[in-house]
């Protein structure tokens, strides 16, 4: 297969390149690394990106910016963060890529733990995990015949427990070796719909 | 109690206003009905509004603009309607309100079934529903100590029947007075971080 990756040199990126790279053609795409460059929160740059990368059987997007801060300090310009580039920018990359994938092509997007297990100052992350893992289930319902996608939901990664532990209290983590399998079945396998937790 | 009333020109917010007012004294906001008008989409509007009312124990928003259309046809213009309205809209109402609330206050939004429960054309109303929905698991645990967050999660009006229920096959309608009932609960009871599913 011929897989797109967004966000491909992040923690969880580098893990799903590594576990896909032995069967796969893999294309990375970001702002900054990787073969083809983009913005995600654009979605006339992302237009341009499919178009150059050509005919493609896969996107997997790990990328996940939001902001976090404590509600009583949040203004609606820190959650904009994250409703432009880890809700938006997701949701654009299946709106424009349908009309680009091949036939029996898939969508895998990330949203993460928070969505129901939340934290002190992740209200955002919160509520865009929330709104990925909704519109995957209807997007799955709604996508040409044969297009499939799928969201994984990650915990804390044990990477990034020296940064970030302390926000977590009390969370199991999970090495991104092993988020990178839920990606694996995700592209390889045939369930659509899915909301795969991982930790 | 003193209890604003967000959207109560709306099928369920007049049934809520109506189980509301033989107990409470409400004030009905919206953007062309009602005691105070102001504009859901703009915080600083939104700000006015508190501090024209002075004091007050309870917010209801029943509001929720969304656009409908088929996922092959949206754009992401078409998604920003439901982010800025029902979403962000509702999401401004806390932010902003949790600064004006009185202590033991709440707030009380509206969320609905296609967060987990997907209909042809519902993409954005299930984003935003999921979103709305894991937003108020996430403030709840974060609200200044005594202040309250529900969402009433409702299927279908019997009220909405004649017009939408077409988009709706084999969904059970629920009449808007039994929605109202929720709308109490979280009013009146001391739970927080629910999403009453009505119907």
């Amino acid at each position: 297969m011929k897989i797109i990756i967004v966000g491909g040199s992040g923690t969880i990126g580098q893990a799903v390149m590594d576990r896909l790279a032995k069967k796969h053609t893999l294309i990375s795409a970001s702002r900054e690394h990787g073969d083809v460059r983009f913005d995600i929160t654009d979605p006339a740059s992302i237009k341009k990106m499919y178009q150059s990368v050509g005919d493609f059987d896969a996107v997997v997007s790990t990328v996940g910016k939001v902001h976090f801060a404590d509600l009583s300090a949040m203004t609606p310009e820190d959650y904009d963060i994250g409703l432009h580039n880890k809700l938006m920018g997701q949701v654009n990359l299946v709106l424009i890529g349908q009309h680009y994938i091949n036939n029996h092509g898939s969508f895998t997007l990330t949203s993460g733990i928070l969505s129901h297990d939340p934290i002190r100052g992740g209200t955002s992350a919160s509520m865009v995990n929330g709104a990925i893992d909704s519109f995957v289930k209807s997007a799955a319902i709604e996508l040409a015949s044969g297009i499939r996608i799928n969201a994984i939901s990650p915990t804390i990664l044990t990477e990034s427990m020296d940064k970030y532990g302390d926000y977590f209290p009390g969370f199991e983590s999970v090495p991104a070796e092993r988020v990178a399998l839920s990606y694996q079945k995700s592209v390889e396998g045939l369930q659509t719909g899915q909301i795969y937790q991982v930790g």
